[in-house]
């Protein structure tokens, strides 16, 4: 039976929209390397960076009429996520639902499957990360569900998670851990900063991570072409 | 046997060059959802949009020679679409080939195969639609044929007919279709404007497109948080 | 036994560096159409170009230990080449080691697995052709070679080659023939430029490459739309 | 924190067990065309047909540690799905961790990575539903999660669902739908026997489904070849 | 509007059945190596060999309803030719529809799309070409056209042209082409009869075809390893 | 300039032909996990195994002249291991070819590209790992190197070196190691046969390999499902 979960729980609304500042590969790191979707959503245009907690839905197969029952679902803040539930390359968004989705505060939208009106959305504001770029119609026939976990971009989404994402692709963040995976993203930026530092005055990596020692234990051998050659 | 079709019929210019502004979203609506390339076919550069008459060709793999034929056969408002026989990655076309073309008034290429010199090409101000960005070279070996009715892009496209590109990517028009689509697309155009000052007042497509009744006729349940777990 | 060549021969240092400006469609060709690596690695930004001398390293899955490793062993004028021994999609590279190789003078990375940070990159202006792009973080647990031939896009890099990348993809000269191929593409620039001119002015690369004859020895037809139809 | 849970709630293993016999196509269509995983993933050889209970691990890029410590959790009946949390080609799973789920009465696994060894699995009797087949070695360094639930081939797999695979792919029914699920599969299947025998009877499915007055009303239209041709 | 095309020509019908025999590798020489589908359309079973005439399809993305349409314009000896007007990896055919078609003496089906069912289908006799193996369900509630041109596997195919297909891919013979096409086929078998004796006998394709002076004028050298060595 | 080396050196015939039986999974690990092709490459048919000494060749984009060539170049117990230099899918080998190579002995094809006529292959029992299965023919006009080092499926293939091809995908051991990784692969399948023993015992992978420590050590937690679900 087809369902629309009218009212979730959103993580907290600051901490979700501090979380773009932080980046994708940050975020992703700090919650243990877990979350990151799969490297085919990319951004229709670059330079958008968005954080927001999720409201989803889920695709049949070149219909795209959930799309259109999961805006009402929308709050300011939020970010759609939109799976399918077999691959697919139509059309499933253009400009006219960008345009709804933007009038009611959302700051983009996740899309396993194609999307449309690159330009005219790049025009808008809207920023959709999605699996290809395609033209292609969509019918409105066949429901699915809103506001109820999904695998999109091979990743499990619940409703109210936070959704980060920038040009280095799209990250998830449980609910639950919202607070904590700011904080830690915070504390590796700190110390990136440090490093950073290092490494621009010319320090190597293997001296600012103290890998030398570690390396010889398991092995490396450095020798000259001579040598090296001599073993060939 | 290999052959060039000297004297083929266009649809009409004014239609053709028209249809450029109307958008490839909105003209493949416009005729039923029918005659979009596969997703494959990507511009070289962002912000490209035109339209004019096919002149076709077919590439064997790796093998350029019949671009050349082909150049002869183009004339001012033209697009050339090079369909190869068999899957090829090589790169077909480049700046000098894009020199050409241009100074006959050709307005673009849809080429199913690899593309190179693409800085150059933008610069130049000659877009193509390509499936690859390649620099590997092609030989001049094999003969195929210009102007007779091609695959490309999994869509048939005869000589004459109207093609459409932008960053949405490539439509084909059928000739004969072409006054008749032009007129649908504008009309459709229109009646998106009328729908878009609706979004973005805020209204939903659930009321623009008066959606309830037909989602609770197929089973749509709305229910709250509470009650989805209590049933999963 | 994992080893890290210390002592490689480079190219020239003048002729490495010369090579970007000729460009990669046009020293591929040179050199009879062979080094030109897979089109799968792209720029992760637009408008670079770049030459110099290949330092290499392979990597295990998921483990981007030796590219720490192989930094140390870069000089002003190179360009790291990170090959990876099974296909891998995780983010192996980003702003930090980014910033590391460019206060060593390295001009970029060619990496045939996943980047991140590619935003950061772009600002650095340290340019990067990768596989993928993607976050996923890698570990540091496994070795792998420094300084050795590897297999980096379907082609042989041998450490002191010339790499040449910009937006058509990546090229690599073998060391001890790079004068000659920077000579002939020079001579092959030139000769371009000729053509150049004549299919400004109009002329058909039928003409200008003198190809007429040839084509009707191979038996190419020109007919009607009417004589064309009555054949099929 | 990576974490195994231990004690799991399976379905029920009369009616997991039961399903195998109906079917991929059967089971996936009789829950609402809902949780078919990805056609990626595909038997390593031809004709298994299995159902069990799922346990679900989840797997780093190239590291494959936690399949050993997921088969401690498996008992008899039980599917082993193993996610991965990037796209990874390695060779996860060979014969010898066949020959040990196999010992524990593990009916097969569901690997979204690759898999080795495939003539000894086939050999074994131990079917593997994989995204790729590779020999690449992997390493056991980085942890993840047991009895969590994954994302797996794009759907969400929580343990103690069941699975079904055959030679049309995965399917996966949530613990608390099967014994419904197994019901609305006999029905279909009864169903499907009766048009079969009119199918081979020569009966039309236009009219086995009384489509003819639809297809009318959508505007579906009969003609000669003449009157095509005069359209065109 | 969507048409179906009732009274279409087809090749000589013992012309396209006797094509099975001389295999699609052949034929597509023997027109000149056009007319070859993608290589992404696969057997779903091995061993099959098939040729016939064509009767043809367009599916909408997702809806499998005009192949119930297409059966009723099959005649014994047809071969269905299923092309989709989007990338889709549903599974529009399966058993049932296996059984309506070889009930009516249809001898295949090529189908760019998902296909399911395929144990039941080899067990059935009834071979289908297809680009996926899915289960994923199809919805009746969208027109496309029988027996009008499409394009499938990159392909023109008219209604009524003959298609062969075997373990090697696909292959379309235009309709006035056959008998010709036919011909060159068995000449070309029989040449290769008697070089395959030579083969056998240890000659080598040098000497069966006389490529030496050839290669030798085109310039290829023959080296030792040391002299190779000094080069390098 | 493209060469035929004529007197490569070749590894110990005895120790080439013995690695077949050690399978490829072992052969590459024992080399540390190095040498194995990308997983594109496939078997034409299931169950075939082999080992021998490469002779290599490269292929110019649709074009298999060279084959030919490489063809005089084998000996009895070689493998012939052809390159592209440019992704191509054309069908660069078929029967005749396969029926030339069994004639001299040659133990099978390693081919970067698209193979044809694989029925009659595997009847003729000649086993070919290939990227595609196509019929596209291929034309003799360019040429390529003869037994110089190429890059085939991602790995540098010198002439001479041992290919170990099997249902798992191909290895190269390089000519210089191959003694020593023919008694290392024996030495990891006797303890693997001692292992397999363990495990068809039901022993876990967790107490035959002594895991527990390393894995609490890393962190791993096991809890209850009651206690998972209190954490989220």
């Amino acid at each position: 039976m087809p369902v629309v979960v009218t009212d979730i729980e959103r993580a907290d609304a600051d901490v979700a929209a501090a979380m773009a500042r932080l980046g994708v590969a940050t975020v992703h790191e700090a919650q243990g390397r877990t979350g990151l979707m799969h490297q085919r959503l990319r951004p229709i245009y670059k330079g958008a960076a968005i954080s927001g907690t999720a409201v989803t839905c889920t695709l049949p197969p070149g219909d795209n009429w959930m799309i259109h029952v999961a805006v009402e679902q929308c709050q300011p803040g939020d970010i759609l996520v939109a799976a399918t539930i077999s691959e697919s390359h139509s059309g499933y968004f253009g400009e006219l639902l960008g345009t709804s989705l933007k009038a009611r505060g959302v700051r983009g939208l996740i899309l396993d499957a194609g999307c449309r009106d690159i330009r005219e959305l790049e025009e808008l504001g809207f920023p959709v990360w999605s699996r290809s770029i395609s033209a292609h119609g969509t019918v409105k026939e066949t429901l699915g569900d809103v506001n109820v976990p999904v695998s999109c971009g091979d990743e499990i989404v619940r409703p109210g998670d936070v959704i980060v994402a920038d040009d280095d692709g799209v990250v998830v963040v449980p609910r639950q851990d919202a607070a904590k995976v700011k904080a830690a993203s915070e504390a590796r930026l700190a110390k990136e900063e440090a490093s950073r530092a290092r490494y621009q005055a010319g320090e190597l990596g293997l001296d600012v991570n103290d890998m030398r020692g570690r390396l010889a234990a398991k092995g490396l051998v450095y020798m000259t072409q001579a040598e090296w050659k001599a073993r060939t």
